[in-house]
């Protein structure tokens, strides 16, 4: 069981930090691509993916704009906030296997709709960074912690 | 059997419209939640969801910003196309069962590394937009025509 926390709009710090880390794997590709349908074999095909200038099958750009979308929804601010923006340079390729680290940094706190703005850094195993963006959400007003809901078993 | 066709960079023209359709459903949202981690209860748990803002459950943002992804990845500009940015402003809620149109639209082309602007939109059934942006990619300079790869059967 594990606990997800918010932070309250007025709990925000600039400069605070929150971090979320993840090993990319071939399931998380496989069901990134039936969700979103999309079938590009760069990601799906080793074959078609050998041929292209990246040598080997890569994860799709935007799994790694979902890992942010993540971060901010189950670590800052967490459960209750609102996503208004988001914002995604694709700098490198996430490989399969990777272990990937979404590093959020509150920027702005924008009191009066309590908006806060924050920069998104996604590094890898060797401190690179894939994708840098920034974001721009309402935080939570209502403290929150609550257990994180269970996935149904998903067999591939 | 579907078939993936791309755009070259020189094939392009200015004001060029590619769609990409599809309905949303509850294997999407159960399946990207397992491909990002992102098991905010928001979009899995019913009782949470009736709590908020939203009445019911509703898909996860960056679920419409995977389905611009698989728009610009098979559609326009298709295989072959290398994503640099994305920017996503979320304007309503995406919920289950809405019938979703990506519609991108070339905006500029900067022939020196073969750059495409896209305005990027999506609205639902409604024709209410839900969510708005603009990417930049690198076109292909290669054309291909080549067979959708199919994914594995994924039980849930």
């Amino acid at each position: 069981m594990t606990l997800l926390r918010n932070f309250t709009f007025d709990e925000l710090k600039l400069g605070q930090i929150g971090e979320y880390q993840r090993q990319v794997t071939e399931r998380d590709v496989i069901l990134f691509a039936a969700a979103s349908g999309d079938v590009n074999p760069l990601h799906l095909d080793a074959q078609y993916a050998a041929r292209t200038e990246f040598g080997e099958r890569i994860a799709h750009g935007m799994l790694g704009g979902a890992f942010v979308s993540a971060a901010i929804a189950l670590v800052l601010p967490g459960p209750g906030t609102v996503y208004l923006e988001q914002n995604l340079r694709f700098k490198l390729p996430v490989r399969l296997g990777d272990q990937i680290c979404v590093r959020l940094e509150v920027t702005e706190l924008i009191p009066r709709r309590h908006y806060v703005k924050l920069d998104c850094k996604v590094t890898n195993q060797d401190q690179k960074t894939v994708i840098q963006g920034n974001a721009t959400v309402i935080a939570p007003t209502e403290k929150q912690q609550l257990e994180s809901p269970t996935l149904p078993d998903i067999g591939i």
